[in-house]
């Protein structure tokens, strides 16, 4: 498997790494411009620039460019110098930052999640459909989704999320979005919507309270989720709630 | 061909027409439940509910419908006493106003009016694309799309638009969009707008109203257009764009 090939099924994977080039070499050094390493989160290693103190230096840089803003970074090395290499020479160095894709995970497979999938997918979000229902869930319906045929309440209760995940209820049944609810909000996230219309919103927001949801964890909830452009058609109401997670992940992320 | 047949004709076509359905009949009626016909705008009937003053009864109320706020309306006739009609017997007629769906014409057929096009249509525009350049006006990049190989600006100078017409301008080239933008502003429209940043939005302004824009048409642009939710890739940019659109068509026909 070339370097590429093993790249692309990292990100097919959607999984974050961080891409080192050498763009410029001189004297006598262990790697020629062109020559690539990718360095994982856990540090481990695919491809390499030469092994020894050089690609310490470089995993260093890579570890910190994960929690860093900015998306790209250039390290130039003295290899005599500055780390005690015999073979001598200069070599720059071009990190790029791919981060993974941000989860979103849509409970209930009807019309609306069908729609949402494909244009979510399509603005490249990772997309997983949960619905115990296997005629909706399928897929056939959801091409390019992780399918799981599960009660979305059981999945709300057992799944263990971060402050990156976005979650879309939009069951078939209210009691149903709100166990679902129920589980989702006090869990990290960047997005929690449910679909409806503005009064279901205000009766959700009492029964959610009601049922002992701190007012922390209550407004997480984006209800009506998706941005206000009067969308009525599954399409129509698919932009509107891409649109709003597009808002979320530019956001949470202004420079990926 | 079947009416259904010549139904699927006429919105393929993007026409505008009322739908009359028959849905209930008693005594003496020419038509049965489930009879249909069809009016154009213009008048003109595809099917038939039984001719006569009756039909023109239905085809004065469809007329109504095309310039009424609702959708549907159900109408009831006596035939013998109101219509005079030697028949006897009463009818109910049920009809469904379909409006055109709106055009938007794209100028320019780069990354992203491609990205465009094929959202715009997935939620019910029709749309055209102009671009003197073969190679990106193609109607391999934009299926299901009228694609005119014209210069942009001149197509601008020459067409003729309503209060229905969208209008989003991405050449490949910023004093095009200009002229582009400066035949389209006067003409009448539901939207106008050109992609880029806020500050191509201020120098284009600045440019327009130099060369004699008017500033309550200065007012109709959409610069930068697109809902603000920090799009930056071509698939996103297109959600943002589309997202607006939609909230112009829903805001200009709440009902439809």
């Amino acid at each position: 498997m070339t370097l590429y090939a093993e790249i692309a099924t990292l990100i097919a994977e959607g999984r974050a790494f961080v891409l080192a080039t050498v763009i410029e070499s001189a004297g006598s050094t262990p790697q020629k411009p062109g020559s690539k390493m990718v360095v994982l989160e856990d540090g481990s290693l695919r491809g390499t620039v030469g092994g020894g103190a050089i690609e310490f230096q470089i995993i260093e840089a890579a570890r910190q460019l994960f929690s860093a803003p900015e998306r790209t970074r250039t390290l130039e090395t003295h290899l005599t110098h500055e780390l005690g290499m015999c073979c001598g020479g200069r070599m720059k160095v071009f990190l790029e930052k791919h981060e993974a894709p941000m989860r979103l995970t849509l409970f209930g497979a009807g019309h609306v999640a069908r729609e949402v999938a494909a244009l979510a997918l399509h603005v490249d979000f990772r997309v997983t459909v949960v619905d115990a229902r296997p005629e909706w869930a399928s897929s056939e319906r959801f091409p390019g989704c992780e399918v799981l045929l599960k009660d979305p309440a059981d999945h709300a209760r057992a799944l263990s999320s971060d402050a990156r995940d976005c979650f879309c209820v939009t069951t078939h049944d209210h009691p149903l979005d709100q166990a679902v609810l129920e589980a989702l909000l006090p869990k990290p996230s960047a997005y929690v919507g449910v679909i409806g219309s503005r009064r279901k919103a205000e009766r959700f927001r009492m029964r959610l309270e009601a049922a002992g949801v701190e007012a922390a964890a209550l407004e997480r909830l984006r209800s009506p989720m998706g941005l206000p452009i009067g969308a009525l058609t599954p399409a129509e109401i698919a932009v509107s709630i891409v649109a709003e997670l597009i808002q979320v992940r530019r956001s949470a992320s202004p420079r990926k």
